[in-house]
């Protein structure tokens, strides 16, 4: 992708660490398929030598601590880089803290595919919605979910279900993380640290998955013409901001219940702006690439 | 809209030109509810007086040709000031040569508001979708028809149904703009000359309305799970940008169907980004208000 769009955004990039490959520098640029060289020790030694700008977190995830990518953030910002990340971990369980030490450090932070891949959900707020307050919102953020629910309405197990989710390449090994709805409560929480200031962990989403579902009570319901998504929610009230992950019921026809396989969708309660929403179908790998493509264009364009 | 977000966005407005009260001045800002003098002849006169630095255009709209609404932002063009307009037709009929008359003059021209109220579908690709490319979209984006086809879905007639569109008060005088499809046609129009550099008018948009649609057709359908809706769809191929407006037979799970009432959707084919597209429920006048106020307030931005 960066490759495709160089002629219009011509992104160096001066360093790559990862676990396995080692890791690679040249501050005139590296090639697409660069040679690695041995693996540099820490975030920290490798920050200070590869002196980027902008700073890719891309490590894989502990959905319950967020770690190791905040500690690879602060790090970045310490060193007073802009930081886009495509991991969710962060953003759901210390975004209040990771945004003021960007702001201390006069950085941007970015994380638009965390939640819908690349399609615009923290950016069209921030960019095309002055002036509203986001009151709530309404989603179906997990795809493995929405496999296996269509599995089950085809007379197929649970485990059926999450072998063909796997198939399609949307499920982690610990299939658990999406079937429990850890996968949608870190959405949620991230969604409401960031868009309602919740500032809320993972664990503070009232949350309760589809493990619980058989394939009779989903034939059961499409004989009545209905079916179920894991729906996440999010309401401001009186008693502050009210967060639920759950398995609802909802009729064939519903809008939430258009979300189907890969796709996903999620409409925001706002007061001047009404209903409205964002839908991403059929997406794949590229879709999150295309994520940090435009947090790193939307970086470049501020930076000018 | 304006009056509840003047602490953030303190915008001042010096004059206004109506069809039946009259005209308003006051350069130091006008009152939420002035009081109007004689009214100005031309627009030209108004404008010249008014020395304005945006001009918001909301003048009723000839569908046909897009006047007077064309006229009155080229004489705002000539005098160097922003436009803002929620009147689709310029889009649809002259907008290749209105962007580079704003262009020459050094200002901009939006209108959010033109497709789907104040929901970002402009301004979504020019902010969000950096280096994609749009090649088509598929949307359903006239309401009165969605409210025609549900009401012959009751078993009730088209007549009917145009009455209760009506009633909710999104339907002109002349019903059949919206149930011959000119409507659709004309923000198929508008879209595709902005996302798709089209250069066409709602005349080369091939236009099939539901006139001929009965309640006999639409209970027929419904003992079939399906639906029918004015579906807009553009495709870029190698003979050129293709643009259709139809009344398409749909099943009632999908997508598309789930535009009911005044809602409206929809969904970009992009070469970086897959599928996405944005959804609008419910929406009523304060949304279109929202698009003219969102479009202000990107201009504000972009000057400062």
């Amino acid at each position: 992708m960066l490759e495709s769009q160089r002629k219009i955004f011509p992104f160096r990039i001066v360093a790559i660490q990862t676990l396995r490959h080692g890791t690679a520098f040249d501050p005139r640029g590296l090639a697409i398929d660069p040679s690695f060289g041995p693996h540099v020790q820490s975030a920290e030694e490798f920050l200070d030598r590869a002196k980027p700008e902008v700073v890719v977190e891309l490590t894989t995830l502990n959905p319950s601590t967020g770690e190791p990518a905040i500690s690879h953030i602060r790090a970045a910002f310490a060193r007073r880089h802009h930081v886009v990340t495509a991991n969710k971990g962060p953003i759901a369980h210390a975004y209040s803290a990771l945004a003021q030490e960007a702001s201390r450090a006069g950085v941007e932070f970015r994380f638009e595919s965390t939640v819908m891949d690349g399609a615009p959900v923290f950016n069209l707020v921030r960019n095309n919605l002055p002036g509203c307050k986001i009151r709530g919102f309404t989603g179906v953020l997990n795809s493995t979910t929405n496999v296996v629910i269509e599995a089950m309405r085809a007379g197929r197990t649970l485990a059926e279900g999450v072998e063909e989710a796997r198939r399609i390449g949307i499920t982690e090994a610990d299939a658990s993380f999406d079937i429990d709805g850890w996968d949608a409560a870190a959405k949620t929480a991230a969604l409401a640290n960031v868009l309602m200031d919740a500032r809320v962990t993972p664990l503070e989403v009232d949350r309760r998955g589809i493990a619980r579902l058989t394939p009779e009570k989903l034939l059961q319901l499409k004989d009545q013409s209905k079916t179920i998504r894991l729906v996440s929610r999010a309401r401001s009230g009186p008693n502050g901001i009210k967060l639920r992950v759950r398995a609802e019921v909802l009729a064939e026809t519903d809008f939430l219940a258009s979300a189907r396989r890969t796709s996903s969708l999620i409409v925001f309660d706002t007061d001047l702006m009404g209903e409205i929403g964002t839908v991403e179908l059929n997406p794949g790998i590229e879709q999150t690439a295309y994520g940090v493509f435009s947090d790193l264009v939307d970086i470049a364009k501020n930076s000018v």
